[in-house]
């Protein structure tokens, strides 16, 4: 156990009825509030959450109020990339117990539709999500969640590096996806923090060249600490043209859209060698995207839409596990759950110098500089 | 052999030096011309040519000059969905004997870059293939053509049927990217030639459930007997709206979009399932094609470029060996080699009230009523 | 609803807590008894039982009292391929209503373990199926059922052929991972209940070509019934020699070992192609069956065990709507509930003459001759 | 260019009629001699063979004269894992110049059966691999080899390591049969230099924990070096039970069986979890070999004949050249060309004590210590 930090030594009939979380009530009114815990189920844990990455997604909630069919409606709880500390343990609960170190995957499915029995599960149509309207998020102090989607992490991970597990898990779906392997070349378009894991997913699965490009010098440079061989500055070079002289002319193997820009969704796929494969991971601000067909069809293009993950969180932890301290490079910015506001704030308006944001709803574990 | 066909008694010593051939000069000037046949190779054959399919293809030659980069700037010899009779045999072939009946798969890869050692043959960089700018088709009376890219089909088949071998092969390389087989829909969107070949292929890898669409009712009355469980009047009903009536509101599992037609490009795509697939086989007017990215990522969809096909002439030769009525029923026009214009500029213009037009290099077996 | 038999009107709240079951005490000794019914869950069905199918497994229990470390400890109800009709649903049921006629797939999952997350639920060690002690069977007139694992049939498939799902799930499963489409080609190696059913899986998928063996002629001959393009009588012929010769000396593509006769499962694999697939479903009779692995190496062979099924039983109800006529020619014996014992008795001692067994929870549909 | 390595100047209309090859005539009676070159093909480049390691077959056919039915009944070149430098190149030669340093895939297949049309060319009937009888290895100072399967290594990868291109293809093609990747569990089962390779592959895709096993301590040791987790002496322990214990009782994913042990064949099926996939690589001394069929059925194990490898040496290449420092490790013996006897009999008795045995047909860049 982390020094400083508390270990409450609660069972499964004893806990606090309420606990503390950041609230979004609608769009930029962001506040604490205590929200109740309710039962624990025999299947179920309750966790001291000890760090929260913030997404995209949370922040688009917080600035939008809405994702697509997703509306914010009535007051809801942030929060879906976490760790944290078992705290009690339901009574059929055999794999975890108190005080161990753990992430949660943040959704639920029904775990009977023909998705669910057949490994699908991120398509379950009656998936709960975490901070997805109208279920709830897990910036709070104190969660009651399944064994099921709950997994250890080892003690040597720091708590911050295990919520990447949820950003990483979209990277390892994608390499999956991609068949990614020794011998193949991959091009990461777009070095946010999806990206920037998403090579590290890649180098894992051992791609022989990786190539990743982005806008901000400093994240290319931390593609480079992630694993990227070459990285393009795409103020200054065209990835198409760039990528094929990497390649001999003959276009990239496999292709991890990152980025979401439409320009960029467009100029990736023209990276492709003939039978190129390429996943979007990125979410565009616009629902048409215009593609090339004579290019899709005449060099047999494969596109897979990559929606979350299923059955990679196990992979994932693996992977940190073996990059620490990579991992531990995407840390940037540190707040206190009181300070939710000013973490969203700050990277709404300010994206480009800072990559990973943590909320730490108990023990603030850093600080900024 | 079929009656009142003559079967010349060549060898690969003592054969024509020169045969008729049907040659594109420039737009809209067709012609027949002498060519030379050269000299057959150890393992080639020479061919009389029976019954020649018209492709799309080769009517976009004949009134464009062009597809994208393919550009006919010498005299083309058109046609390459063809059938034909085995008239003499190189040294060292050992399969064909002079009479068999057979067809030839009209591209032939170079056999030793990465793409053919891989069994991706179709994306070799240096293919050859049939009436594609600068190589010669083979709406001739005789061709030379390697046995390794030439096949036997049983003598109950047609040579018109056997000529379909190579639209039907689109549809069934097709149908393997998609997976499709018992338990899985079907939307095939659009019921030309290739879309109702397209029928055929998903009936026979299994599929639960057809339905075709195009706005001929004469077409919609084919996909019908190729298989099709319902059709679509797209003049009439919104095919997202209709297929997902026919699947509880699901959507397809897969959808082969044939037709070409941008709006039926778009529309196609959303007529999927979570986690669906669509092969994209017709080849629009225009490159860009706005598709819905969101619905892509949301739903987890796998689109598949399609560029021609590769080790499946000798599936489709099986399939249509099943379905020699079926396959009779498309075929619509038929002309001599002396035609071949009349055939082009009524394939050009009349393309809804016909769907497979055959030219016969050699005696006309069948004519229009 | 079939004429003569009673729909009885019972709702969630108001049925017997007690129904008639056939429960194995120890090995020859099967009674029918009543047993208790429990509570209906809120996702559960009321089924009034009307076919079971007799497989090899009952017996196995029957005449030895264990199969492998499955051992009938205390008194188990046999019977697992089974049909019936809903009679009261549970408060959240929405896909079924009284009245229904449907199919129960005898394995129920944990749906939490990772074999369940990933799709392949078959392997769930805490798999609950049917008849596998200390799980009961359904052979009994009213069970309770989950509606996840319960399926719909169409009025016009009788509930004898309705039972048949369970073991054409096997073949089904079988022609999944032996990838069986067009231009493949199948050996199925034993012609029994499974055996056959699998050659209707297998010309399903749309194999180009299927061979089975027997030992017995009216097997043979319903395999050919079934779809089986050549069979081969193991008296008289040797299977290597003669598929070899059915297949231009090349051998299979595929195999589907359905016998589980030592021999038959060493020869069995002779008869592959290079790059071929088998499948091996039968259970033999002893542990260690000597596999040619010179054989296994040279010819870069695939073998792959068949647990049970997941995922196919709605597979295998579109086979058999599509094959009513064939799968009615497997149906041969029929017997009351209260002959159970004799059924057993049947099947054991002359299996030979007979195929598909089939016991009446309730009224007997069918009489044998 | 190394130093101590001369550079012949040749072209290809000029150079030797002959070259100096170790030759076997018959059991053990292998010699030097003179052997004719042959005329260079538009595609061919000379090559002067630098390193040639020596493979289990090669001593195989020195000491029995056969491998099943490949029988040495003429002289025949020994050697087929090798690396050089061209020296000259056909006119049609575009990919390499004189001076490149290469490795030559030692089988020829024919390119045009449907084996070879479909990717898997390992699997051509007409494949011609060197050193197996009647085709010639390349134990020789000079040999004429075809551009198409020849590949450039890089400069900083020595001859005796480009060498190991050829051992490692076959773990690299096992480890794409398995779909090893982050996440999943490897043992690999015997631990000389095949297997050894194989753990090098297996870390290469990824794999999250490799066990590997052997009975002699040095190869143990070995064994951790190229990245294995955990080692397994099986003079001490059973595979089955440490596997187990290192898995949570689960068993491992998969296994690369490589030591062609009879036994241990046996065992390592054991030592898979449920769905868990096994590659056999090892060529035992006898034919049948006892596999446990309800395991194997109950697990829904899938197994996988290898055979050689097929479009894997250029990624054996890239893992080489990211593992030089490991793979050097493995080269343990070194002869002349003169010393060729010795290096067979040496590696014959003495196996345990040696990894791989390099023989250099031109100038002896190392020496035995």
């Amino acid at each position: 156990m982390e020094k400083n930090v508390e270990l409450p030594d609660f069972t499964k009939n004893n806990y606090p009825e309420t606990t503390k979380s950041a609230v979004l009530n609608k769009t930029f009114d962001i506040q604490l509030k205590d929200t109740k815990l309710g039962k624990m189920g025999s299947h179920d844990l309750l966790i001291k959450v000890m760090a929260v990455g913030i997404c995209g997604s949370d922040v688009h909630y917080y600035d939008h109020g809405r994702i697509g069919d997703f509306v914010v409606k009535k007051p809801l709880i942030s929060g879906h990339e976490s760790s944290g500390i078992v705290v009690a343990v339901g009574d059929e609960v055999t794999k975890f117990k108190h005080g161990d170190k753990v992430v949660m995957e943040p959704g639920i499915p029904c775990g009977k539709c023909k998705y669910c029995l057949a490994g699908k599960y991120n398509l379950c149509p009656q998936m709960k999500f975490m901070a997805t309207p109208p279920v709830d998020g897990d910036l709070s102090q104190l969660i009651i969640y399944p064994d099921e989607f709950t997994y250890k992490i080892p003690n040597e991970m720091s708590y911050e590096v295990g919520s990447l597990s949820e950003p990483l898990s979209v990277g390892v779906h994608a390499a999956q996806m991609l068949s990614i392997q020794p011998g193949k070349s991959v091009f990461v378009s777009g070095a946010g923090p999806v990206g920037l894991l998403a090579i590290m997913a890649a180098k894992a699965f051992g791609a022989s060249k990786i190539i990743a490009s982005d806008a901000e010098p400093e994240r290319l440079a931390c593609a480079k600490k992630m694993g990227a061989d070459t990285v393009i500055d795409v103020t200054e070079q065209d990835v198409k043209t760039t990528t094929n002289d990497l390649t001999n002319g003959e276009g990239v193997n496999t292709v991890i859209e990152a980025s979401g820009n439409v320009h960029a969704e467009q100029d990736a796929l023209l990276t492709l060698s003939r039978g190129g494969k390429i996943a979007y991971v990125g979410m565009p601000a616009q629902d048409e995207i215009p593609l090339n067909m004579p290019f899709i069809q005449g060099h047999e293009i494969q596109i897979f839409g990559v929606f979350r993950y299923a059955n990679d969180y196990p992979i994932s932890i693996e992977i940190l596990t073996e990059n620490l301290e990579k991992a531990e490079m995407l840390l940037t910015n540190f707040y206190s759950l009181a300070e939710t506001k000013s973490a969203l704030e700050n990277t709404r308006t300010n994206k480009q110098h800072s990559l990973k944001t943590i909320i730490y709803p108990n023990e603030q574990l850093r600080k900024n500089n």
